[in-house]
C-alpha cells in the first residue's frame, strides 16, 4: 500500500522497538538513511537498531559507528532504500516478507512491504528521509545531518548527476545549516582512493585502446589484473565510466573477465548520440540509454570483436 | 571604496555602455560571472560587452559564445572575480587604473577599483552575482542560470570544497529552478578529460613513489614528460592533488621541472595533521595549511632529498 509522508510519520510515531534494514552491498544512501532515521527515532525515546546483511562501507564508518546495535525484540520493521525484497540479502532473508514499512526513491520499487513511502523524484532516499524526520518534529542534529548529507552526496555523485533537483539543493542547505561536515564527507567519499584503486586505474590507463577515430575507447580487465592488485568489488565501483570520460570519446567500453576465461561481462557507457541499450541488446543485454551491459561467451578476442562489430553499426 | 549590493545595483542601473573584464587565465567563475552580468544588463536594454586578456576556457565555450562582442565606446568598466589589478593581464593593462566597479569574493582583494562589492563568504563570485542580478530585478533566464551555475560549480569543485555554504546551495536551487543545465555543465567541467590529460595522469600513476611507510606519495613531472604528451597548463590543473588522494597518504608532493633542468617547483598537499605551509617555508616557500609550494635549485635528486628531509621532520 502506498502511503504519504504524513501517514508515514503517524505510523512511526505510534510504533516502538523498530528494526531498520539497509540493502545488501550497502552504499552511502542506504546507510545514511538508515542511521539518520534511527537517530531521529531514538531522539523520540524509541528503541531502535540498524542492520544489514553485509558490512557497512568503509567510507561510512563514522555513520555506522555512530550507533551501536544492541539486540532487542523488534515489533516494527522498516526497509530503507530497498527496491526489492531480495536486496535485503541472504543472511537476513527471514525478514523479506516481514517488512512493515519501506521508505525508498527507486522508481522500480516492487511494493513488497506492507506500507510503502516512495518518491521517485527524490535523488536519494536520504533526501526523502529529511522530510520524514522534519515531519516527525525532530530537529536536525549534526549526527542526523551527517547521515543524510552522506546519502544525498553518494546518490547524486556530489550533485553532479541529472537526478539532482532544486529540492536536493534545498535539503543540502538545511543539512549544512544543521552542521553537516560536508567537505570532510565529500573528501572521504570522493577524493580518497585506496592503493589498489590507484593500481587498477593505472592499469586501465595503460591498457586503453582506441577505435573508430578515437570515438570509442575500450579497456579489458582480466582476473589476473584484479588478483595482482588484490582489489575488492567496492573499490572497482565507477571504473566503467573512465573510458567515456575522455574528450572526443562517444562510447566507452569495459570488458571484464568472468570465471574461467570464457565469459566476459561488457559494460557500455555512451555520451550523447549513441544508445548503449540498443547496442547491448544486439548481444543479448540491455540497460539504459547511456549505460548498459551484456555478457558474451568465448575468448577475449571474440568478445572484443563482437562488441566492436555492434559499435561499428551505430557509430 | 567598499559598497553594498544595493549601491552596486543602483550604480549599474544608472550606467550604460558597460565593459566587463574577466581575469587572465580565465576560469569558470570569472567567465560565468562576467557573461551572467552581461546578459542581465542587456536585458535592461544596455550596451554591454565582456573581454579577457586570454582566450576563454574551452569548457566554457557555451557561455563565452552566448554573446558576441561588438566594439563600443565604454563609459563604465566592471572587473569580475579580479582580486588584483595585475590579474587584468598584460594585453588589457591600460584598464588597470580605469576600473569603476569590481565585484569579487577573494578575501585578498586589493581594493584597486573605484568601487568594490566584496563578499569573501561567497564561495564564488557567481554566487554573489546571483544576488546582484536579483537586485537588478532581472529574472534568471536559462542563459544567466547556466553562466552562474558554471561559476559556482567551478569554484566549489561541484559543492565539494569547504567554501560551500547553505547559501551556495540555496543559490544553486534557484539556478536549477531557472533551467540551468546542471548535469551537462558538470559533465563538461568535471567528467571530461583530454587525451593528453589522460596521458599525463597515466604517467603520474606510473611514476608515483612512496616514502615514510606510504604516508608520503611523490611524483616528479619533467619537461620531457610534458613535451611528449603535449599538454597545456589548463589541462595540468589539479594534477598536484592526485598524490594526496591516495588512502593513507598524509602528504602528497608534486615536483615539476622548470626551465633548464636546474630549478624545480614543489607543490605540497596535506590531508589532516601536517602543515604544508610550515613544511614549504623551510625551503623558502609558503602557502596555506593544506596546500603550499616552494622552488628549489639544483638537480632533481637534490630537490627530492631536500623536500623529503623537510617532510621527515614533521611526519
Amino acid at each position: 500500500m502506498r502511503i504519504d509522508i504524513q501517514t508515514t510519520v503517524n505510523l512511526l510515531k505510534e510504533k516502538d522497538n523498530i528494526l531498520i534494514i539497509c540493502h545488501e552491498s550497502p552504499d552511502g544512501d542506504t546507510t545514511g538513511s538508515g542511521f539518520g532515521l534511527a537517530h531521529a527515532l531514538r531522539f523520540l525515546g524509541k528503541t531502535v537498531g540498524v542492520i544489514c546483511s553485509d558490512e557497512f562501507p568503509k567510507n561510512c564508518k563514522q555513520i555506522s559507528e555512530s550507533m551501536v546495535f544492541k539486540p532487542f525484540k523488534e515489533e516494527f520493521v522498516v526497509a530503507v532504500d530497498i527496491a526489492d525484497a531480495s536486496l535485503i540479502g541472504t543472511t537476513l532473508a527471514d525478514y523479506r516478507d516481514k517488512v512493515d514499512l519501506c521508505i525508498d526513491h527507486h522508481v522500480s520499487n516492487k511494493n513488497f512491504a506492507k506500507a510503502l513511502l516512495l518518491d521517485a523524484k527524490a535523488a536519494a532516499t536520504a533526501e526523502l528521509m529529511a522530510d520524514v524526520i522534519t515531519g516527525l518534529g525532530v530537529p536536525l542534529s549534526k549526527n542526523i545531518a551527517n547521515c543524510l548529507y552522506t546519502g544525498i552526496s553518494t546518490d547524486t555523485g556530489c550533485f553532479r548527476y541529472t537526478n539532482t533537483t532544486a529540492h536536493t539543493h534545498l535539503t543540502a542547505a538545511k543539512l549544512i545549516e544543521a552542521g553537516a561536515d560536508h567537505a570532510e564527507i565529500n573528501r572521504t567519499m570522493f577524493e580518497t582512493k585506496s592503493r589498489s584503486r590507484v593500481e587498477i586505474e593505472k592499469q586501465v590507463y595503460n591498457k586503453l585502446e582506441y577505435f573508430f577515430d578515437q570515438r570509442c575507447a575500450m579497456v579489458c580487465i582480466t582476473n589476473e589484473m584484479l588478483e595482482a592488485v588484490g582489489i575488492t568489488n567496492e573499490e572497482l565501483e565507477g571504473i566503467t565510466s573512465l573510458p567515456r570520460q575522455i574528450e572526443g570519446v562517444e562510447v566507452g567500453i569495459t570488458i571484464r573477465e568472468r570465471n574461467d576465461n570464457s565469459e566476459y561481462k561488457i559494460s557500455v557507457r555512451t555520451n550523447s548520440y549513441m544508445n548503449a541499450s540498443t547496442l547491448c541488446s544486439k548481444l543479448g543485454g540491455g540497460g539504459h540509454a547511456k549505460a548498459a551491459g551484456c555478457t558474451v561467451l568465448g575468448t577475449l578476442e571474440e568478445a572484443k570483436n563482437q562488441i566492436l562489430a555492434a559499435v561499428a553499426e551505430q557509430i
